[in-house]
């Protein structure tokens, strides 16, 4: 059994509390946060701490908390030898200022409060400075999913920009689509299976070859009337777009 | 029954001929082709033809073919009080030459080669000029989907412009995505259950309250620390975007 503790009580803290407690290789030891009430949703009391010195030993503690909040809250620890993780992947492992050995365990997905989360499919990224600490992270990811990988610091500033743009951005076209449909009376549900599909269809495919519409085939006609009928800052947005796509079929074709 | 002619061999036509002919409410009378190798994987030779001429009566022919050929290939038809349509996004109902009603079957998907299809979910998406066709049209489409909706020729471009958005768009930020896990040795395969959750997401949510990232909390520090290490041309876009967020987000809230 791994002992585990947990800092925190936002959406990912509680999620991972609960896939603790369900699991047989884990032991959750405690969990702590600032505010009791936030945590009060885990009925074992004894679970349930707001202060630091009150902490038991531990194989791991677990931070996931806001970004700029792990330095302080880190700090404040003192394990020698034992270890001490972030679950961020904005953040370096050298954010931890943990007295202990450090690492971090970042679960590479959007969490929403209400919303159940089978942790089996979610990639978890780990990190840690000593070979002993990733066979330990390594061990602890293996217990919930099958998706772990060795992404350091570098790899996983790296990644939060690649997510930024297949998650943020592309939320945000869905937003301006939503927008297109409103304003014409359409409603937007009829775009939901071919956004599903956009999404699904990369799993056997490269991005690269899923690629379809005007830009690809650079079909001036088609680019040129939907620019007159977008607004300035949709249009804005489908030029460049569209530049990108026209660039990159024309260098490799 | 309802009686119906296909007019095409490419994706759409052999997909929509395969469901016709699993249908017990609709009769598939023909299907025609330019060049009769493209449909010959249709086993039934009774039903395959090259020559308009020996075209039978039916109730609905259906052009499915490429944009531009549409409107030579309608003009040759001559069914007066039929009804021909024709399947796509991009053209107008005018587009149909023939001497016969006209109207448009529009069904909203990407469709590959040999991905099978199930067509219950696709949206299906018709226009007409006369109310009986239209009815036609809604009786021939709720045989084969759940979700059929009434879309007029001016709706139906502004459906394309979105669906450039929410498809074409979207897919080229995974190929950017892509791009840069790729030079960084981080496999993409880590993103593809953010990519699948951000798509599934939006089913109950709106994607303006979907939203999250640096750019909606208008994060400048992490913002700028994005744009130093990324290549001009994702840096453009990544700007561009973010403004566009935080736009949306510095009006409304």
């Amino acid at each position: 059994m791994i002992k585990v503790t947990l800092l925190g009580g936002g959406n990912l803290a509680s999620h991972l509390a609960k896939t603790f407690l369900a699991s047989n290789q884990i032991e959750l030891v405690q969990i702590y946060n600032r505010t009791i009430k936030n945590i009060e949703q885990f009925k074992n009391k004894t679970l349930l701490t707001n202060n630091l010195k009150e902490l038991k030993t531990a194989d791991i503690y677990i931070i996931s908390i806001s970004d700029n909040e792990i330095a302080n809250l880190s700090a404040k620890l003192n394990f020698p030898d034992k270890l001490v993780v972030h679950t961020s992947g904005a953040m370096p492992l050298n954010e931890i200022k943990a007295k202990a050995n450090k690492g971090v365990f970042y679960p590479l997905q959007s969490f929403s409060k209400n919303k159940k989360v089978d942790f089996k499919n979610i990639p978890i990224c780990i990190e840690a400075n000593k070979p002993n600490d990733l066979v330990l992270l390594e061990k602890l990811a293996s217990a919930i999913t099958n998706h772990c990988y060795f992404i350091d610091t570098k790899q996983r500033e790296t990644l939060h920009v690649a997510a930024v743009f297949v998650n943020n951005f592309v939320n945000h076209l869905y937003h301006l689509g939503n927008g297109i449909c409103n304003s014409n009376n359409i409603p937007f549900e009829i775009l939901q299976p071919l956004i599903k599909e956009t999404a699904s269809k990369i799993t056997n495919l490269q991005p690269f070859e899923a690629q379809t519409g005007p830009a690809k085939r650079n079909d001036t006609k088609t680019i040129n009337k939907h620019l007159e009928f977008l607004s300035k800052n949709n249009k804005e947005i489908y030029q460049l777009l569209s530049n990108s796509i026209t660039k990159t079929y024309g260098e490799k074709l």
